[in-house]
C-alpha cells in the first residue's frame, strides 16, 4: 500500500484560496503531497502546493482531468463541477466530500428540502424558479433571497422588503427565506472519515458585518445556554450523517430572538467560521478536514483558550494592490496571530486575511480584538 | 519602502532543513518571499520555498551570488560561509544573525573564550590544535572533545574517558571541556531585534538519548527552582546582548549536581529545545525568529499548556527510504502533534521529525508522551 506521507500518494484540492493555503501549510506536518486545480495563477496555494495548476475547476474535462491521477480528492470551494468529481468517485477514486452529497449542497433549494426531509428545523421558505413566480408566491416580509447555485461570501443574497422590492430581485432560480428575528448566528463545524467516526467543535457565536453580509468576529465560546449548546451540537453531527458525508462540514445556525435554533445553511469544508482553531482548540479544522479525507483518527476538538477571530477585509473603496496598515502594532499584543492570504490586491471588503486573539478569558480576547480591528486597515 | 508582506521584499536563507521548513510554514501567515539556499535538491524546503536554489552554503562566491539580491538574510543552520555574509552586510544588506556574532558561535573555542570574557559561568576548558596538544594539556579526566568547527547533533564530540583514549580522539582543533556531574539540561531561547527589544522564553528540559547524544524528550516548563529559571533566563538575556545579536539564539545549560547553572552552547537560530512553541506557547520560535529578522514585534512567549517535545529519531539499524509505523495509532491521542520534516530516507538516530503534546497537566504529556514514543517507529 503506499503511504500517504510519501510524494506516491497524490491529493488533489480543488481551489487554490485562503482555505486551501491554510490546509496546505498543515499538511507539512504529515509530509502529504498536495495537488492544487484553480483558474487564478496566483492564487494564495500557488507557492506551497506540491503541484499547482491553473484550471477551471467548473470545467468537466478539467476536473476529470485533473482528478484521474489522485488517490483522493477534496474541495476548499463547493462550487465545483460534481458531475467530473461523480465520474472520477465511479472509476473507484475517492472524492470526500462524496459528490452525491456536494451536489445536494451546491443547490441552496436541494439543501432546505434535505433540512426538511430529515426533520432539521430551519426558517420557512419557498423555492422560485423567477422573479414572476415569487411575485405570486411572495405572501410575507422581509424575506432573502438566495440564488439556488454560485452565491457565497455574501454574493447571491440579496433582502426583499415589500411586494415593490422584487422588481428589483435578482434574475435566476432562488430559494427565498423568511426573515427571522434573529438573536445571534452560530456555528458548528463537524467531521466524519471513512470509518464513520464523527466529532463536532464547540458552538462559535458569528457577528456579521451588516454592510457586506459578511462575517466580521467570531467569539469562541459562544455565549448560549448548555441545552443551545447541546442542540447544535447534536443538529450537526446529525445532518453529516444524514448526509452519510466524509469530511469536514459547516452548519451555520440563527438562534431566534424566541430561542429557536434554526439551521441556515451548511459548507462541506473548512469555513470561516473555524479559523479561530489554529490556535484556540487542540486540533484546527484544518488538520481535522485533513484527518476526515484520509481516514485518520480525528482530533480532540476542544478550545485550550477562549479566542477571538476577526476577519480582516479590504477597506471599503479601495482597490488594487494591497497595503497593509497597523500589522506591526497589532503584533505587539499579546495573544494576537495574524493571517495574511497572500492576495496581490484587495477591494471592497475583501477577505485579505483574519486575525485570531487568544486569551485567558474571552472578554479580555474581545477587549484585544477590538483594538486589533481599529489598528489594522487594509487599504491600496 | 517596500512591504515585507509582497515578494518585492526578497528573505534570503541559507539551509533548507526541518528548521527552515518550519520557518517556512508560519512565514506565510504574513506573506513573505523566503528564497532559500541549500545543496540538497530534495531537502526539507523545497517544496515550500518561494525559491529554492541548489547550491553550497558553504561555498563564498555560491553565498555571496545568493545574497546579493536579497533584502535580509538568516540562517537555519549555521555552518554557513560567514566570509560572504560579512562582505553582504558591507555592502549595506542586512544579515541577521550578524556574521560578526556568527564567527563567534561556529568556532567552539571562541565561544568558550567570549562566555569567560563576558563572566558567563560555563564548565572548566582548554583548546587544543591536535591530539599531541591534548596529550600535553589533559590533566583532569573524563571530558569531551569537541570539534571547533564543523560539529553539530552529536557529531563532532567525543568523550575521553583517560589518557589513552587520546590516541582514539578526532583529528583537529578542538575545545575540551571538563565532564561536571550533571542533574539537568536545560535551554532558553531568547530573541532581539533591531530596535534592541529582548524577549526570552521561559527555560525548558531536555533529556538526551545517551547513545546518540540527541535531545529524546523535552519538558515545558522545566522542574527547577524559581531561582535557576531567573539565572538561566537572564544569562540567555546577557549573551545575546553582549553578542550585540540579531535574531533568535538558543542557550543550552548544564543544571551541575552541585546546583551550579553552566553555559553549555549557543546557536543563533530556531533550536530543537523550541519546537514545542508551535502549539505550547502564545509564539512560536519560528514565528519569534521571522520577527526578530524583520524587526517587527517580538511575540510574547509565556506558554498555553504545559508540553512535552519527542524528538522522533530514525530507529537504529535502518537506514533507506522511511517507513512511519504507529503515526495513526499516536494521532487518535489527545493534544498529539506530529510534525514530519519530509526526508525522503531515514538512518540510524536521524531527526525525522518531531511530536508534541499539549496538555493541562505536564504529568499528563509525560505519559502521552512515553506512549507514542513506544508508538511511532520510523523505519526503512
Amino acid at each position: 500500500m503506499k503511504s500517504i506521507h510519501s510524494a506516491d500518494f497524490k491529493i488533489g484540492l480543488l481551489g487554490g484560496g485562503q482555505l486551501g493555503r491554510m490546509m496546505l501549510q498543515k499538511a507539512y506536518d504529515y509530509n502529504l503531497f498536495i495537488a492544487v486545480l484553480d483558474p487564478t495563477r496566483e492564487a494564495p496555494c500557488h507557492q506551497l502546493a506540491n503541484e499547482f495548476i491553473v484550471g477551471n475547476f467548473k470545467d468537466y474535462d478539467t476536473v476529470y482531468n485533473f482528478g484521474l491521477s489522485k488517490d483522493v480528492i477534496t474541495i476548499e470551494f463547493e462550487d465545483v463541477n460534481s458531475d467530473a468529481l461523480a465520474d472520477l468517485e465511479a472509476k473507484g477514486i475517492k472524492v470526500f466530500p462524496q459528490p452525491k452529497a456536494l451536489k445536494i449542497i451546491q443547490d441552496k433549494g436541494l439543501q432546505k428540502e434535505f433540512f426538511t426531509k430529515i426533520g432539521v428545523p430551519t426558517s420557512p421558505y419557498f423555492i422560485v424558479k423567477d422573479k414572476v413566480e415569487m411575485a405570486q408566491k411572495a405572501t410575507q416580509f422581509p424575506f432573502f433571497q438566495k440564488l439556488r447555485t454560485s452565491g457565497y461570501d455574501g454574493y447571491g443574497v440579496q433582502k426583499i422588503n415589500s411586494k415593490a422590492d422584487i422588481s428589483d430581485a435578482m434574475e435566476g432560480p432562488s430559494m427565498c427565506e423568511l426573515a427571522v428575528p434573529m438573536d445571534k448566528e452560530l456555528s458548528v463545524i463537524v467531521a466524519r472519515n471513512e470509518s464513520g467516526e464523527v466529532k463536532n467543535f464547540p458552538v462559535v457565536e458569528l457577528e456579521f458585518n451588516p454592510e457586506a453580509n459578511m462575517v466580521e468576529y467570531l467569539f469562541s465560546p459562544a455565549n448560549i445556554s448548555e441545552s443551545i449548546e447541546k442542540q447544535a451540537q447534536e443538529l450537526a453531527r446529525k445532518i453529516i450523517i444524514e448526509l452519510d458525508m466524509v469530511g469536514l462540514l459547516a452548519v451555520e445556525f440563527f438562534l431566534s430572538t424566541s430561542g429557536e435554533l434554526l439551521v441556515n445553511e451548511i459548507a462541506p469544508r473548512p469555513h470561516n467560521s473555524g479559523h479561530q482553531s489554529i490556535e484556540g482548540n487542540y486540533t484546527s479544522q484544518f488538520d481535522q478536514h485533513i484527518r476526515s479525507i484520509l481516514n485518520l483518527p480525528l482530533g480532540d476538538t476542544a478550545a485550550t483558550k477562549p479566542s477571538v477571530m476577526v476577519n480582516l477585509l479590504g477597506e471599503k473603496g479601495f482597490e488594487g494592490p494591497a497595503i497593509y496598515e497597523g500589522v506591526n502594532e497589532a503584533m505587539a499584543m499579546k495573544g494576537v496571530n495574524i493571517h495574511l492570504y497572500g492576495k496581490a490586491t484587495t477591494k471592497s471588503f475583501r477577505k485579505m486575511g483574519h486575525v485570531t486573539i487568544v486569551a485567558e478569558s474571552l472578554q479580555e480576547a474581545k477587549t484585544i480584538a477590538k483594538k486589533v480591528k481599529e489598528t489594522i486597515k487594509i487599504k491600496a
